[in-house]
């Protein structure tokens, strides 16, 4: 077999578990753990989201519909969404249920080891009450953070997805990026394979959650890697694009 | 940075596209896909799941009860799954709802470009008129294939998952392959992340569905390799294990 396939091959399989050495890893050698969160930087402006209890008036359905239901969906309505329907989304996708210490919290979706390894990014294009622009969602304190509003974002988000013109019609892209060390922290080598199957469980609660509001999603993996990291503002080396998933009422 | 923990980072970083030359691949060069399911042995046994709108009777959930209440669970109940509640569970994470050619099915998970590189193998332990033994989902189908029954089946579990012994507590492991050629048929180098994308999407249809019939599971990616991939018969190559998750009924 040609090399190169098959060390990506390789990838997906646990041989690599046999090569770490776990007594070397962050986590046996007594490193604190990583903070759960990316920290704010100071006098950073938040905007409190809508509390879930109260957000789930919003709108509801039973599993095996979403389920059933559930489809790629590129063609959205010109339609605004809620802070309560955007609230909602992003607790089931990253959503922290207990805080059990400052390196360990339990969320709505399972994560190898306890490590949660993302940050969520919204490019925000038409949310009631938001302006245009980059915002981090913030889990423990279920806030947006406000980052940054480049020009043109409609047309940054599709050159940066090579060209996948239905980003710009979303109401808002979920960008995903991966703080690789949260997960090597505690498997060294071993954390990769399962970043990329925590991006999974993430994205399909997503997929769910979108059916319960109305709404449709069609994940993406093929995107400019740097031209990603650039329009977040993100270093593309301890933190860098992994999925996306541009969301919108359907059409 | 450590040379190896660089190069498992960009496993997760979608530069790699750009060394792709699509117009070499094989569905490019006209190669015709590759079956949606892997075909079965001449004269092997088949067993029919009930069908999904009649087991539906054996439970459901609303959505957010079940996201927020999803948690992982290690201890299970010494209860029999019923087929109703597995036939249940393999619709939720890789039946069919439509067939559309030999070569693409849609399913009630997304996966890149349609192609849907996964086998599910189940390795019944307690499930309703099932005997001890390795099955495959035949997802076209809706019904089981026979594969083989191990002696020790419950010891051989656990010596794959290297000693979590409650894998051996379960009444069912879902144990998934990838073939590796479904999704390189179409992606080439770039089809390597994208399978680990839709594992995740898979499991986390399971955790949910667990929620729905009060059953709990746990997902696992630590496994011995090759005694896992003996345990299921395949071949370790062009299909091998990829993630695992044994459920049972909630204690």
């Amino acid at each position: 077999m040609d090399k190169q396939l098959e060390a990506a091959r390789k990838f997906l399989k646990d041989n690599v578990r046999q090569m770490v050495d776990f007594s070397q890893t962050a986590q046996n050698r007594r490193v604190p753990p990583p903070p759960i969160e990316k920290p704010m930087p100071e006098e950073a402006k938040t905007i409190p989201l809508p509390v879930i209890g109260k957000a789930k008036s919003a709108g509801n359905i039973d599993l095996w519909s979403a389920i059933g239901q559930r489809e790629s969906c590129r063609f959205y309505a010109d339609e605004p969404m809620s802070l309560d329907e955007l609230s909602l989304l992003l607790w089931a996708t990253q959503g922290v249920r207990l805080k059990l210490d400052a390196g360990h919290a339990l969320r709505t979706v399972p994560s190898a080891g306890c490590r949660h390894a993302f940050e969520t990014y919204l490019c925000v294009l038409n949310v009631e009450s938001l302006d245009k622009g980059i915002y981090r969602y913030l889990p423990l304190e279920h806030a947006l953070l406000c980052s940054h509003a480049p020009e043109k974002l409609e047309s940054r988000i599709v050159r940066a997805t090579l060209g996948q013109r239905f980003t710009g019609d979303a109401a808002v892209v979920f960008v995903w990026t991966a703080i690789p060390y949260r997960m090597e922290w505690r498997y060294g080598l071993a954390a990769h394979k399962v970043i990329a199957l925590d991006a999974g469980h993430v994205c399909q609660n997503l997929y769910l959650a979108c059916e319960a509001i109305g709404a449709g999603t069609c994940a993406i993996a093929a995107y400019d890697q740097d031209e990603m990291d650039r329009l977040l503002d993100v270093d593309g080396e301890e933190e860098f694009t992994i999925y996306l998933a541009p969301v919108g009422k359907k059409g």
